[in-house]
């Protein structure tokens, strides 16, 4: 931590803040420059809470040098976390899974022929709404327990890994019983509560990032997850607020290679939520796998024209087999490759 | 809504759309221009889902004029929602309430040394966070359930209503027991769970805007509570996202007038996470005030220097009698009056 | 300046750090910590060039501690800088003068009949653009010189001062002929030839904000025209581009109390702009003289529904009237005064 | 355009607003609805200045559905726009050229070396700057004239295109005499006179994004541009301000996608400045070719940690060498080819 004095701060505002950092058990570093002094505080293992310091006269400002995050960084664990979420089915490494389905799960048969477009088209996960959040309470809120029921169907029939949201407690738990990882929305990335939740679970959570949170948000959300026992976190950027309604979110594909310097986490893109418009979904999964991410989410629906939400970012499955074809070759021009793509392809 | 086609559009595009419109059960009204046609739909009571139209050749953009909302837009109630929390202490008519308390309840000597410089300086309601949602896991996370019993004995002493925060199903049933009204902050501001649960409750709420949510997206989360049966509630504003450090947040009190507009709700401010600034919560209290704001939070500590969060933008006491008297100077130029000063006075 | 050094930085990399500070004639303070070293500049006198040392291995982040601004910080100048543009029309004292006017000089009987207007409300200093910078090169671009001329009819008929913008070289020699204070719009914040070309006209600027400009772009900008030596800057808070359309701009009233804090120069609020709406700029023109403004930019048409540009955020001469008696009222709350008022009212 | 009624508004309100929409010439077109009634204008050839109507009492808003646009839009104009700066360097086809370079021309040896090295790599096109816009008057500002005659040298000595920044009316017309195209910087974008300048000039113009500009303010730009007779523009995406420090600017990649729809203007990215860090630039720049670039700008010092400017986001000439390497494969991955580069190879 760094105490930045003003320009006219006395002698004695400087000595009075050594005296306060000594006072809190660390040991100060003046030191004196040609228009301000700064004090340094040495032998802190960890942020230092700076109220104290604050108050004093003569203090300018002050800068926090640690980071607020310690798990998740890449200082404290420098090889990449795999995030395996079921045989098959792991984030962080070489291989690039995809994860596809509905906004929501609406019927019986909508989800198993979505399953089955998805299978078809060589990705190995299902995502499907039970819970819904809507900015609208009177908007379709989506089919709660009947809803989980029929992605363990699906996933009977198909095999795929399912990832679906949990909005509280209650759900937390429902959704831990039939998916392998539970999905945090944005507007939930920091409702702590529901953090400490699934940390305590233990369950592979992806964790989406909030509509206007910083990476050090993002990372502090899922510290709450780590600290509660639980490593196995896959983060997930999925657009940000924007001033421009010309796309639905602003798309912050840098999010990708920025967590990668800090976080051994691994983290995937949802160009779906992204772009919030379908024929903007193509070439932006195409450029979240050539910045690096470690697995993308995709809207996919067999009829878009009759979902109940989100039908205008969603592809129909043919759209969805040409962006599997056309992510394939940009995988391997990056030297990854798309998981369980050759298995689709033998 | 309205249907904008493409320049090009073909007629029988233009026909498919207004077919599909008639099979929804409205009433298509095509309006042919000199660039373009746009498709009118007419009849609807209510938001209508766009997916079916939005998938059809031809159409360029969607636009709806209906407002998502409902019970919450001043075009469904003309007059004032005058909401009180306690004997006195109302919020949306003439009379401006401070709740004024620090930013967490930290033991007995403190938040009754706190409520009782409150209540000297003249403000009629007491803060202070029991259930703290911070963004580092290794913050302090507020006394819990001691931090209710440590308020409803400030309360006692001295009267003062009592506003505090519920982060979670649980603690908005404990939080409902002790205080005059239950405050959901801003990054809970789209935990729809929750808002149901506190529509439920019934008690009145204080719904806090979140960081980056528009003034829609808030008047949509006070119609969750709304449409569970609860009609008190108390919108506020404290501050968005910014891109610029000089302060903690955008203090957004164009917010003001604009919710006045647009609903019945009163709309409180809070310029202390505002500004996030000790020296800038005296000026942007008197702002919001002359904006119209129908209350004021504000942090208070009796020894900001000591507090355990937030210390930087806490007032001590005497700066908070001393905000007390300016903004009542600023009521009575706007002809309002602050709750509760003349018996201060007196 | 402070060097954080990473979490595993070897000694020879701090080393190497410390001999790169030396040979820039600087001297180096190893400061070392818990988790890592930080090296601090000591010696520079002013904003030191980091490039050298941010290339060097071990080097996590670079934090400047000086201000990359000199002429317009409160440190170089601790008073407040009084601009005077006309006789007995100065920003920066405790009168706050009234700028006001249609956005655009359309025709004589226009503006001579907004300024008798003005006038009349007891406002000093006559608003109106000649040269308009418009999004759409379809949109009307003023009348130029034949404004200009106008102008100079209307200062002459009512002896109100007058502000006028300028867009480029060649119309700041015109403006500075005619107008008492040149103005430099939102979009060219940044123009830095322009800012040059007014500094060397040495005539009193008032310098608005950018869209998307921190406070310290602004005096950063501001910085341009004073080291060209001219002092006299006024600066101008017009609202920031906004992701909610509920607003044309977010106005960014804690602006004003920053930059009291900042800076010496005087600092004035555009309601008109920064909210866009005509309904939202008498609560806005209160919360700003309540905030502390040193003057306000406001928007008058004496028929509005007439205007060639921004007639909707343009209140008429009744409305007009009506703010000026209102924001009387609240610079008396906060001891001050509207200038000129008291000659208007006798 | 569409203008909406408010949910109360009489028959007479209603009525007035057609007979308002009749006396400016379209015609009006009632739509009646369940909650409120709009009025469609029928016969506009674009857009319609709205100050008459949004007076009327009962209007609640007004929609514009026409695009306030006309030359750059895709609708003017179906088939791409390949702009050609110098033979062989063109933008908008399946050629991806990239254009790199210092973010300054420093001295003879450094633009000399930097073109060498360009040219070895496989690039076409030269950047550097002669007048740099910078946030501070004490920051160096570029060679001026004598770095004009630097850039000339470099393009004798290799035949590269030589893109560079023009900042005013003088300075355009001194970058035309040198350079294959002039760059408008994206603190410029809206300096309509310095637009209208290059547009009467003719020569190919590279059009940088500002920083809080939408998609529409962008093309609006270029509009200006393309009125005064000049086609050849090409835009830029280079970061927008954000409010995360993790990352210079907010890299707005979906920005490709969305101009390709709404233009027939080419779009090229710089990933160097939208990212602001070294180590970013290469992922980001893969990202953007994957995304449908139509060109790169890359930022290129021979010795970066002695570069005057921008040290922090330039690549040295081994980096740039491999990133030409990577997004070769890319553009192969979306079937394109990067321009220049089978020469580069043979």
């Amino acid at each position: 931590m760094l105490v930045v004095m003003t320009h006219n701060a006395t002698a004695a505002e400087i000595e009075a803040v050594c005296a306060t950092i000594t006072s809190m058990g660390y040991t100060p570093a003046p030191m004196p420059g040609a228009q301000r002094t700064a004090v340094g505080l040495v032998g802190n293992d960890g942020r230092v809470d700076d109220t104290l310091i604050a108050e004093l006269p003569g203090v300018a400002k002050i800068i926090h040098v640690s980071n607020p995050y310690k798990q998740v960084s890449r200082e404290w664990r420098p090889e990449n976390t795999i995030v395996t979420i079921a045989p098959g089915v792991s984030f962080g490494g070489e291989d690039i899974p995809v994860i596809a389905g509905p906004c929501s799960v609406e019927t019986e048969q909508q989800i198993v022929e979505s399953a089955i477009l998805v299978k078809a088209a060589g990705a190995i996960g299902l995502r499907g709404g039970a819970f819904k959040p809507r900015s609208s309470p009177y908007s379709f809120q989506g089919l709660g327990k009947k809803g989980l029921e029929l992605l363990a169907l699906a996933k009977r029939e198909t095999g795929l890994a399912i990832v679906t949201e949990a909005m509280d407690d209650e759900g937390a738990h429902l959704v831990a019983e039939v998916a392998d990882c539970i999905q945090i929305g944005a507007r939930n990335m920091q409702n702590y509560s529901l953090l400490k939740t699934v940390g305590r679970i233990g369950k592979p959570v992806l964790l989406k990032r909030g509509m206007a949170a910083t990476i050090q948000d993002l990372l502090l959300s899922a510290e709450y997850i780590l600290s509660e026992g639980n490593p196995h976190v896959i983060l997930c950027e999925r657009g940000l607020r924007s001033f421009d309604s010309a796309s639905r979110n602003l798309f912050d594909l840098t999010a990708i290679p920025v967590v990668h310097q800090l976080s051994h986490l691994p983290i995937v893109a949802d160009p779906s939520h992204g772009t919030g418009r379908r024929d903007k979904v193509m070439p932006m999964a195409r450029a979240a796998v050539a910045a690096g991410a470690d697995g993308l989410l995709i809207e996919m629906h067999p009829h878009p024209d009759r979902a109940l939400s989100d039908g205008a970012q969603s592809l129909n499955g043919e759209q969805f087999a040409e962006l599997m074809h056309q992510i394939r070759r940009v995988a391997e021009a990056v030297d990854r490759q798309i998981a369980g793509s050759i298995a689709a392809v033998a």
